[in-house]
């Protein structure tokens, strides 16, 4: 994940498409990645910084609220409980994850890995509707578009980098501020880009540089999902509530050579799950939070989630409500979609409804002033620091006057298929490999390049049926929003309509075809140009303009808030030396927290379901029917096992998949949700409302047991070694 | 229209389907209608009040800004020519219209009856589509749904009213208001329901009350229509847009008795159009203006649009994209419901736009201090006035707390299908009917009852598949909005599926027969309680929860918001009397205005267009596709004939159809739009960019003689008499 680049995304992969997101449970906001603490719960609660009572926070490893933690919890964690939680805790794809048994298996959430199980997906073997379980290792199955990572070791180079941006502004700082990054990263990787990953990670907003050199497994191996109506129960309805019941866990393996990995660092389960007061841990990968963006940037985020986002994410809802109703495979292409698509919108809706509310504003504005006083209270400082805001507002003028284009043209918003991303990914391979890792667009950075072409040239089905109506629309947006006379949209439409467009496009394109995919990625820049396919046209007739747009907010925006950034990390170091935790940017991080319900409307909402509330809340019409399975199973998970609870964590999207410790390095839940007031966490945490949603250890090993006849698996994560091996 | 109720709509007559909008233009939001002159434009061009130069104002014919129109422009109109204005300038629906001959034909836009268009089509017949031309009287189609309504007499009956109301506050003020208005409207209409309509409308939000009397024809007839290509030529793209090619016209006949109406009173054609320079007028029924809210309103309207109104409509565009691809007829109700959903969408984006303009709240603020700084300068005003304006923010509060609830349930959002609008008629007509009219739900008082009676029986169409998918969707919405566990939820749902009800709800109802819809009316309370329609059913089960969120609407915000806004007025008429005109109400107002282009991206636009530049832009795919009769006719129609033109009048939704008329009272223009720097006219008037676009009399003329033979049509335009009559 590294820092996102910008408000709209430039995502750090050439992948993404629009309505088809990533399997992240909430996805962030893509703005620029804001590293600074939380003004907000300073004043909220009005504890000291860094307490551990209010359970706030997304520490780095190297920093932990040590005082806190041993003054109201006496706990030290030392190297070894360190060390142990940085390898057993691991990121697969947009996700967390954990290592579970000495054999490689390794637990994260069902919605994590949906795009993998509908790509598994056949007429004969539903492997989302219907769930999966490999009985035995050979019968695991290839998940080709993911790839766990593991952290191996960090470093603090944010000497190196200063020394190369001193003094630098504009364009001129971001360019060295790539170059030397890129350096770091391959200098870290050398060629052994297969099995490793370097990056150069930016906190506090550019306070501080980390390399951090990652383990890259990227054969990994579906061992079991329940099925879909269990893992997401109550839907979208339930999505981001609280009581709830869904066994939203999968269990994958790494492989390499042909073996399962042999992870001696792992956690073992604890069945009987959390206990009351006790200290818990949640080492995880949160996304982003943007706890530390200026009043400017902040009336942008809610301006363009108003205008732009949520609308978007709404017409695209009511768009795949219809495409789902029809006839397979579009209906389950459809229903992937609509999933992320609802889950994108409830998170963009819950973020918008903290932005319409005017304590936030008056606590932002309050430390941002603040803020402003310290600076000029001291001279040198200031002469250091000059007016960072000033100059982020002004960048924030050039977001609204670009972002539009910029996402639609630049990221290719407007052309919703698979065939686009593809197609530029094919047209700016050979252009971008035969620069230096440093001056190439980042999604072809070295570190980059090997999930890239993994991606392109696995054979990853799709739908034309569901492509082409998706592409349509996209289309139709991309006219009703820039306007017909938009030059883009004269050369793009022509004399054609969307409908028309689209339909030959799909029709003739190839691009479908992996083989095909592979064919003009090894044939380099002559296969691209002699390629007529639609798609490879299309990318290349707007390429002029879409590089311009992606520069032109390069330079206008996203170099000029990073520069700026630097300058305000200094003043708020200077104010609050490092006793505060930086903003989430996909790393790991360690929170703490405890079991915790909360007051809704007057009543108090308890910390725990069980397998009782299921069945009651069980009403045989989707998305609130158990699976036959789980009818079949009659009362053989017993009533009162635990199904899912809640706790006080501060988690963010990107968390799902996060395992649950106790001190003893234990893993007693599974991190798979927060509730709707965690949806503001973005911004700010509230420890008196926001809660974290996991899954219960002992419903995943009950039903595993007498739902799924999967006793090798129970004894697997009991023991931490499978029963055959 | 008068005043429309409240926020989210409780829309005046019970019709109202959501995703199905009334016929006009530009629909406003449906806030408490406001009646405050605005503030912004005179911080704006910082012009003097009521100068006609900035063409701002909707202006009362009793309070014209005489001065400025004499000093500018020497014109002084009398009696006579305010009289014609007023006779000749009439309503159709939500949209204005005019009488254009002496045998009754009224003109008004296309997309004004456009429902009208789509209930007379048939397979044979397609109206819509292939546009429709009357060759003689007994051809002429009728347009059930429809009503014009033709100003007589008005009278100030603000002594009244505050008579009754002197002293109250709250839900008794209200009902004192209510029951004085209804009053007045029954003594003005005595027994006279079928031919004349009575009602108090309020002006400067309550410091004015007139009571006006309307001559109703309720045959009305379809006499030519143009091919919905071509009235909306452009689409959605060109929506709000200029250049533009629109033959938005549709004329129509007023009967009574057998027989067209005899109305000596119209406006004359002037082929030649406007004139460079000429003084020009817009006698309209502008729907609503809000730019007398008080800030804390202004908030709300913006959170509202933002978090409800453009996400709903944005879902509904979504399904309406891919219904309008399904076999006929599916596919006609589609593209209409999904063209008033495009329109409305682009309406509420331009007005959230607007309300992310830092200018316009500075303007706002400044305005509202000077106020509260005027009352509190004078003690005795202070004493009178005291502080609305924090009365007026609680309500806010209020609102943000009901109004989704309200939206859904009270109004019926929820259930998106007329049957669910008809059994609400039905299940309430017995009830308030026995209810003395004051007292009744606005909807059925004695003035309403004949549009509703009649809306009721008509054998209006409908679609079955559109009406169970848009139905099974905004069930699906309401659990999505409320939560599966809110009581009206559970209550409705039950162990159901949206999709299951929907089916089932529509398959067994018959409410789709206006026979058997008259047989429950005409049956009572008695068939009422007996009709096991599952739409009747389910209004009667939400039915107490329904009215109680109602009447927690109407007292905790509108009540609440009614009081405070009449002492409001107090205070504003006090700095400022009555040289300002009210907010928009739906009732007649004059305009004043000239040709004018305006700047955009530094490049002027042109006032005209020309048939030259729709054959340019003609490229043969909807929605730029000339329909056939007009690429058969050739050059019949010279290149060089204006289409449609700018000017700067002050217009809002409800203005459409507005004829555009010279000093001399001939009609030179048809009103059917404004650009979209318009869209923030809700809130102010921009000289700068704001502008009306209309319909050029000389295409009108011309395609009716080149391209419809429309000789006789013609002749009836240029002479006001019909040739064989």
């Amino acid at each position: 994940m590294s820092e996102a680049s910008n408000a709209e995304g430039l995502r750090p992969h050439p992948f993404h498409c629009p309505a088809a997101a990533r399997p992240v449970k909430r996805r962030m906001l893509q703005v620029q990645g804001a590293v600074w603490p939380s003004v907000v719960s300073l004043l909220w609660v009005g504890t000291l910084l860094g307490s551990v009572e209010a359970a706030e926070g997304m520490w780095t490893l190297d920093n932990l609220p040590r005082t806190a933690l041993k003054s109201a919890h006496a706990f030290e964690p030392d190297a070894a409980w360190l060390a142990h939680v940085q390898r057993a805790a691991v990121r697969v794809g947009g996700c967390s994850a954990s290592i579970v048994s000495e054999q490689g298996l390794v637990m994260t959430n069902h919605h994590c890995v949906t795009r993998c199980l509908a790509e598994l997906s056949t007429r004969e073997r539903p492997v989302k509707a219907a769930g999966f379980l490999a009985r035995k290792p050979q019968d695991e199955l290839s998940c080709t578009g993911l790839e766990v990572l593991q952290l191996q070791s960090e470093r603090d180079v944010t000497a190196q980098v200063q020394a190369a941006t001193q003094g630098l502004t504009g364009e001129a700082f971001q360019k060295a501020e790539d170059a030397v990054r890129a350096q770091l990263s391959r200098e870290c990787q050398q060629d052994q880009a297969a099995t490793k990953r370097c990056e150069v990670t930016v906190l506090y907003r550019g306070g501080q540089y980390v390399l951090q050199q990652y383990e890259r497994y990227s054969d990994v191996r579906l061992v079991w999902a329940p099925e879909d109506a269990i893992a997401a129960f109550g839907g979208d309805p339930d999505n981001f509530n609280f009581p709830r019941w869904c066994l939203d866990v999968a269990m994958l393996r790494l492989w390499r050579n042909g073996q399962p990995v042999k992870t001696p660092v792992h956690f073992r389960v604890e069945p009987k799950g959390p206990m009351a007061g006790e200290l818990l841990f949640v080492p995880g990968h949160p996304g982003q939070t943007l706890r530390s963006l200026t009043v400017a940037q902040l009336e942008r985020v809610r301006e363009r989630l108003a205008t732009q986002s949520i609308p978007a994410a709404s017409e695209s809802r009511g768009l795949m409500h219809l495409l789902s109703q029809r006839a397979e495979p579009t209906r389950t292409w459809a229903l992937q979609a609509m999933s992320n698509v609802e889950n994108g919108l409830k998170v963009q809706q819950g973020q918008l409804q903290a932005l319409f509310t005017p304590a936030l504003w008056a606590m932002k504005l309050a430390d941002e002033q603040s803020l402003k006083a310290h600076v000029q209270g001291k001279p040198a400082l200031r002469a250091r620091v000059g007016d960072p805001w000033a100059d982020i507002e002004r960048a924030q003028q050039s977001r609204r006057q670009l972002e539009q284009e910029v996402g639609l043209i630049a990221e290719g918003g407007a052309f919703a298929a698979p065939h686009f991303q593809y197609a530029r990914t094919l047209v700016r391979g050979p252009v971008e490999r035969a620069k230096p890792d440093g001056q190439r667009l980042r999604e072809f950075s070295d570190s980059s390049l090997p999930m890239v072409e993994r991606r392109l040239k696995a054979p990853t089905p799709m739908d034309q049926e569901f492509e082409r109506e998706r592409l349509e629309w996209s289309l139709t947006r991309l006219r009703s929003v820039l306007g017909p006379d938009h030059p883009v949209v004269r050369q793009v439409l022509g004399d054609r309509s969307p409908a028309q467009l689209a339909r030959a496009w799909i029709q003739e394109s190839r691009l479908h075809e992996a083989a095909e995919r592979a064919r003009l990625w090894d044939g380099g820049a002559a296969a691209v140009q002699a390629s007529n396919d639609p798609f490879m046209a299309l990318v290349r007739a707007i390429e002029p303009q879409a590089r311009a747009l992606r520069e032109r907010f390069e330079a206008q925006v996203l170099a000029v808030e990073r520069e700026a950034a630097q300058r305000l990390a200094l003043a708020q170091f200077d104010r609050d030396g490092r006793s505060r935790y930086p903003d989430a940017t996909g790393t790991l991080r360690l929170s703490f927290g405890t079991l915790q319900g909360w007051q809704e409307a007057g009543a108090e909402v308890p910390t725990h379901t069980t397998v009782a509330g299921l069945r009651r809340r069980h009403t045989g019409a989707a998305p609130f029917a158990m699976p036959e399975r789980w009818l079949g199973a009659g009362a053989a998970v017993a009533a009162d096992v635990p199904f899912n609870f809640v706790t006080n964590h501060d988690i963010i999207g990107g968390n799902s998949g996060s395992p649950m410790i106790n001190r003893q390095g234990r893993w007693v839940g599974l991190v798979f949700d927060g509730n709707r007031h965690s949806l503001g966490g973005s911004f700010f945490y509230d420890p008196v409302l926001n809660r974290a949603v996991s899954v219960h250890p002992a419903v995943i090993l009950e039903s595993l047991k007498s739902v799924y006849a999967a006793q090798d698996l129970v004894q697997e994560l009991l023991t931490g070694q499978a029963p055959d091996r």
